[in-house]
């Protein structure tokens, strides 16, 4: 591997001038392609969560059915059921967050710096993390409220009600799908910044 | 930081002998004591996590409630709900894993060597990744099950049942409680792993 190489002739005194194939910059070496691939990565990672994330929360905000039961009337919204309001909060944060973080690093390759200290690297991990962990328990939740919909357990008598809901759930299903894909991108983000952080400690030597 | 010392010496070209403060191992160099503190913190937590998990999948499985309703009699079990289900599968899963990896890390500690090289650590980082989010998924999973349990939900006549079961809940409360303290410590671990691994790549110069 070319960083391996990039770092062994540092290690040994040469110049970083005779090693082009290593990035120098203040994140520390690595090569530049990977450099470059990585932050490519992440801007595509961070606009990507936007997008899905408001796909998402715009699907449920938008998402109601309107049936009548024995002459009465009854709508369902997402807000009937806490775990997409949950799911729309969480996809409405990651969405903000994800626009932030996208315009940093849109700056960051335009100016071609590296805006990256060991205390901001922490925060960006730190904010990652959070937001991938919510991401993901968010849609975990909306799944298990929606299997509850879709087939209902005898046991505790919770009926089904996605087959008086067709239209209903059959969105919310199109946002869940979002959310997922969503909160996957959060993942590949969060493995990102942990790379972004971590490879600021240690010497690049593993045992080959 | 001494690390940061350590880590400039030798790039001077000072042999290792001559640095005591940092630890020469194929994982890199890091401080001594940092090392220790990782490796300790990974075995707690490795250790602490298979109990939890173990505690609270043997809480789930003999958690069961028998009553009596108009002369017909009912057990509630963790397996009439789906999600506890996930839940005693994830944190049995969760507890067998946390066992071998801790096992590792005792044979680690005590033979004195760093068992990492790039492809272990990437394989300890992945399979721990995704252990914490499984994990955290699954904590996601069963509370929205027991928050429906408890409150109901009265748009979709989702019953409240943890009246009718109180036994049954407050043991699977106490075992969801040792589900979310196992799954945060899968998300130190992963912590862990990702220093452990991504620490191999770069030089360990931030701009400070």
């Amino acid at each position: 591997m070319s960083q391996g190489q990039g770092g062994a002739a540092a290690d040994n005194g040469v110049s970083p001038g005779n090693v082009p194939v290593c990035y120098y910059g203040p994140a520390g070496r690595v090569p530049a392609a990977l450099e470059r691939r990585v932050r490519a990565a992440e801007l595509f990672l961070r606009c990507a969560t936007c997008g899905l994330a408001v796909l998402a929360a715009a699907l449920l905000g938008a998402d109601r059915q309107t049936r009548i039961f024995f002459s009465m009337e009854k709508e369902a919204r997402y807000s009937d059921m806490q775990s997409l309001v949950f799911l729309v909060i969480a996809n409405g944060m990651a969405a903000c967050y994800s626009l932030l973080q996208g315009a940093r690093c849109m700056v960051s390759i335009l100016t071609g710096g590296v805006l990256i200290s060991k205390p901001m690297a922490w925060a960006i991990f730190s904010c990652d993390q959070v937001m991938a962990y919510f991401t993901i328990s968010a849609v975990a939740v909306a799944m298990e409220a929606a299997m509850i919909g879709k087939y209902g357990n005898t046991q505790f008598q919770w009926m089904k009600t996605c087959h008086l809901y067709k239209r209903f759930c059959a969105q919310a299903g199109g946002a869940v799908a979002c959310a997922v894909a969503a909160s996957l991108n959060m993942v590949g983000i969060s493995l990102v910044s942990a790379f972004n952080l971590f490879r600021l400690y240690g010497s690049g030597k593993g045992r080959k």
